[in-house]
């Protein structure tokens, strides 16, 4: 997982340089599409989160994110006409998503794969497949795949962008401010340290970022197996505000700029208030002085900071796991291969017909 | 909060009382409307995953979840010419839900109130607003106001769809089902003796459920301070299965019928199989075996099952709040009064205009 997490910068170049070609494609495939639809699990899923924002704020298109079980259980017909859908999964093998863009190409949505793999079922499912570059990822937390996909997420948004331009250009900051996120160990481990002895942790974030927050909460849930809630500021206070206290790990990761980045720090000092650690990812100095350990911070646009916001709190999650005396490599009861049914085996249909692009 | 959930069965024939005049107008106003748009947080983001559910297997229309940032934060105009958007908000007060009326009302949407308040902003600004019948409701943990919204969701659902009729039919076998429901004292105060000493919860279901499950996760939450995920089972299966062992208290919540209650008894089977205290709700009698307690099961159609099936989890979540020295009337820290900022107190706005038709 280390060596993954520290893989980043490399992935990232890669990955937009396979995928800068792609935007002429994608710019065509939505035209005349209002509405794009984004299926995922797991961190995939969290990708998705940051998507939808994307394709809202920056390309100015409705987001949602698919129920998956429309399609694939209750196999119900939709109308997808004006829809582009969007399926990701790292392995371009669950079964699920694969069907989901099937399903969507029936009822008449234009569909894109993002996939590890560029030979699997899902990238010979999608109009178009944006196969991301960061080559075999064997620790079973995704890292380097799911910012891989974050990557891939934004060059849509840019290219379904009126003024995507811009954002492309940012885009190239991306590996290089990674590799500076990622060189801050000491305040890693001061965070582990102060995390290790709370019972359960509660990772927020809003907007953009929340997607960050969702994904660290996953990876402190399967790799420390930490009860954690990855949720908005405002579903926080809204209830569950009433479990944080000195039982509390708390991570908030901030954006360097927009109009959230004030509101989180004062959500670091309230947490504190009752008894939580508070450990803050970005931000500014004001944003750092709310909570007890300050991780890395960025200069990037807050459209495209999650990309590198993430880094920090991966390695502290390998931190905290190492610490706990867990491997954070293989946790217990996962595996690389992708599970949703219970008893089944998980099903590997060999789908036909081709996608007719590939990056 | 034991009286409130007492009184749904009243609460429930009042609401359906109230609303089913509504049908002809929500008919009319959902006409060439293709998409369908919830907003809430808290329990109406729980009756929100509901009501999405219903509008795109009974109606057949796409349904999604807003991210009201998107209006109240980041301003962004998105074409919403095809959507029909539904506000959620027991109070009607919480200023977020409001702006996002009023803002997609600018966008081009035909909205829906679904509110407890007539004399309210929310229902002021809504082109309809559906006011449920539920009466004050004073403890925090929201019960009555939480069914009586997804009533009304069912009212919409059944008035959008082509073959609505049958749904509205069913709703009628509502209230007394609750009764019914509610009526199994002794299994709830087992299956809190069960959970008590457990460290956190896992609550999980899938489909029309999934909405019941994060109920009643959130209960849990903020309740009896018990941190809990509540997910869909293909989601637990992707990565925070992990978490799952003799320190965790699962919940889990099957439909009397379609693609899921099966799938689920396997993971009640798999939870217990880890180590977890598993309590079952609904299912039938294959179910119940792959549970250590289960509570009153219904007979009602998977689409509106989700109103009852809530109801021996809300008994459940205050059971367990008073064996665990908790007063589940008044959690710490939280207010009848939704706060979704950390600062500044909740807007309380005077929006001017009035919606045209209210029940």
């Amino acid at each position: 997982m280390a060596a993954e997490i520290d893989q980043q910068p490399a992935v990232l170049a890669a990955t937009l340089d396979a995928l800068l070609p792609s935007v002429p494609v994608l710019r065509a495939l939505g035209r005349d599409r209002s509405h794009v639809i984004f299926v995922g699990r797991g961190s995939s899923n969290n990708a998705a989160v940051y998507g939808r924002y994307v394709c809202e704020l920056t390309a100015g298109l409705l987001g949602s994110l698919a129920s998956p079980s429309i399609a694939t259980h209750y196999h119900r017909r939709l109308d997808l006409g004006n829809a582009l859908v969007v399926g990701l999964s790292q392995s371009g093998r669950t079964a699920e998503i694969t069907e989901s863009i099937v399903w969507a190409r029936r009822c008449g949505a234009a569909t894109v794969a993002v996939t590890n793999a560029e030979d699997s079922p899902l990238a010979a499912h999608a109009d178009v497949a944006l196969i991301t570059h960061a080559g075999d990822e064997r620790a079973v937390p995704a890292t380097k795949t799911y910012t891989a996909q974050l990557t891939a997420l934004a060059v849509l948004g840019a290219a379904l962008a009126p003024a995507g331009d811009a954002l492309l250009r940012d885009l190239s900051r991306v590996p290089e401010e990674m590799r500076r996120m990622l060189s801050g160990d000491d305040t890693v481990d001061a965070a582990a340290a102060l995390m290790v002895d709370r019972g359960h942790a509660v990772v927020t974030s809003r907007g953009y970022a929340l997607s960050t927050a969702q994904e660290l909460s996953l990876k402190l849930l399967e790799t420390c197996y930490v009860p954690s809630l990855g949720l908005s500021y405002a579903d926080l206070l809204h209830g569950p505000i009433a479990l944080v206290d000195r039982d509390t790990a708390g991570v908030v990761v901030a954006p360097p700029e927009g109009p959230y980045r004030t509101p989180l720090g004062e959500i670091a000092s309230q947490m504190r208030a009752r008894g939580a650690a508070v450990v803050g990812i970005g931000g500014d100095d004001a944003f750092a002085r709310c909570c007890d350990v300050a991780l890395a911070r960025t200069t990037l646009p807050e459209a495209i900071a999650p990309l590198v916001l993430v880094g920090p709190g991966q390695q502290l999650t390998e931190a905290l796991a190492r610490r706990m005396g867990l491997d954070p490599d293989v946790p217990r009861g996962l595996s690389k291969i992708t599970q949703t049914e219970p008893a089944r085996p998980v099903q590997r249909e060999q789908f036909m017909g081709g996608g007719r692009n590939s990056w």
